[in-house]
């Protein structure tokens, strides 16, 4: 007896390209008629090109070939993205002020979801200055249709979406006034096919003007981590981007202090390179919890140059993401 | 008998407040006629509001107390700042990457071109993040009238004009789309009564997007020094406003890289904490050359902090000065 159960048990298996995720992950299973020992599938077709769609009909076809199905069709229905997905927790990471390694926390919080098993996207709003694939050491290009654009999957299996992956070269410019570069994010946003994922990392570009704009009015975020370091001038240019979030009502659900020290095994001695800790007086200000304070890690800045930050083992990463999924965990109590 | 050149070194007494120059290095000098021992002398009204006018007048005429002119009359004739500034040099700060101390970078050349002579000012363009009032610790609030605005001197005697001057509270967040933000950097270029300067350095925000692009677009600058960092992730980055500078045919004058290395002096051992220095690669590619190579210094960030970056002192940035005035004068050269 074949039920539907079987069937998207089996369609587990079947990974689509480049995402690398499943056709169940991808949210992509639009219908499944079972008829005695005929079936039906039909999957919506957002951001799967022709060729991709006989490629996954071939997968399928496999996936159920141990089963007593006599007849499968395989058929595709109009479909966008944005209907596809389903995305339980949206943070956006911000800085206001640029260099604070928030493109780092972004990639470091995202990894750390992941190894305790949450699902993970990464949505590079950073368009002029993207360096998400170069961390990650992306390779492909994205594939995609008429319909939507698929994520790229890192080594680990997070799915990454930025312009650099759609240059020509990773150093080309982007020469852009704004209403170009926030329809990018736009897109990346409603075009980008995320599926189902437990949550979707936003990294923003520097300031409080055009990407923060259209990120905290356009996408549904749940709340924003800021990201700074112990210089003063830092942290005046960082309350700008804490003032922007309360002025949006966006919630604050943390702040990560970056840069904190640079530790020095020779002498066992801590170096505060860019002076005392502004963690808490930060904080404070924002009515947020200060969920880490990272070193300055010369092992950090090289795995980043390598594309294998997904390497990088540190204490302050796990602490990290458990600091994070607490918050988001109380949040939902408080709420229900 | 008084001849306009003694007039014309008395009224180098006069000081306009604020900016904290003299009349005739603002260029507010538009007219002196002298008939037997009547003088009248007619000054541009460029922000110069009625009060200033009162102020300026009684200034005059304390200045020129001692000479034998039996009656001074001084008018005033409507004067837009665009007609009154000449500017040798215009060299805008540019790095593409935040964070790696592009403004530091600027201040630091300001203040050593100043230094050794220079008339100079710096124009922030970085509206949403602009640092340079902290890093210089400025206080008073920009002066002006519906014909302009006067920037505001440093201790030193730096002009300078910047988002945050104008500001109800430092921290304010300036949440401006980017027609808003370009219109900002053009009116800090057209409205503001720089005068004659020898230098006016501008200080670009991260990015290849709408600040450079009007920069570039608007304001006759000479050429763009590039700061970057070791980090490859960092140069790749960094590349994007080299192309983006060579895309609109404007000279490279040089690069400097900053945060080299981190000098721990009890173990005469340096750190190079972003990775080894690509300063010479990204030169090349840049087809300029390598005008310096700062260390990590907590002392700059603590006088940044504090206010007082025109306190610092260190042979790097006497250097920095010597190479950029030797390349603006070896390409002044070549043109004529």
């Amino acid at each position: 007896m074949i039920t539907e159960q079987t069937i998207r048990e089996a369609l587990k298996n079947v990974i689509v390209p480049a995402a690398e995720r499943s056709l169940i992950d991808l949210n992509l299973v639009n219908n499944i008629t079972i008829l005695n020992d005929v079936v039906e599938i039909t999957l919506a077709n957002a951001a799967i090109n022709t060729e991709l769609q006989e490629y996954l009909t071939d997968g399928i076809r496999a996936a159920l070939s141990k089963t007593n199905i006599a007849n499968i069709t395989v058929s595709y229905v109009e479909t966008k993205p944005a209907d596809l997905n389903h995305i339980k927790h949206i943070i956006a990471i911000m800085s206001g002020k640029g260099g604070v390694g928030k493109s780092a926390v972004s990639a470091l919080l995202a990894i750390s979801l992941q190894r305790t098993g949450n699902s993970v996207g990464i949505l590079d709003a950073d368009i002029t200055g993207s360096s998400m694939p170069r961390m990650f050491g992306l390779k492909n290009r994205p594939l995609g249709s008429e319909n939507g654009i698929l994520p790229v999957a890192s080594e680990s299996g997070i799915d990454i979406i930025s312009m650099n992956l759609m240059l020509p070269e990773q150093e080309s410019a982007v020469i852009w006034r704004a209403p170009l570069l926030t329809k990018a994010i736009q897109q990346f946003w409603e075009e980008v096919l995320w599926g189902n994922l437990d949550y979707l990392i936003i990294d923003l570009p520097p300031g409080t003007a055009d990407a923060p704009l259209t990120v905290m009015q356009s996408i549904p975020i749940e709340g924003v981590i800021i990201v700074s370091t112990p210089q003063s001038l830092v942290e005046m240019i960082v309350k700008k981007a804490v003032n922007m979030a309360q002025k949006m009502e966006k919630p604050i659900l943390g702040i990560v202090e970056n840069m904190s020290y640079f530790y020095v095994p020779e002498l066992k001695k801590k170096y505060e390179l860019f002076g005392k800790s502004k963690g808490e007086t930060l904080a404070k200000a924002a009515h947020a919890p200060l969920l880490a304070q990272l070193p300055i890690d010369p092992e950090l800045a090289r795995l980043c140059d390598e594309g294998k930050i997904e390497s990088y083992n540190s204490p302050f990463v796990k602490d990290l993401a458990n600091a994070v999924t607490q918050i988001v965990a109380q949040k939902t109590e408080s709420i229900t």
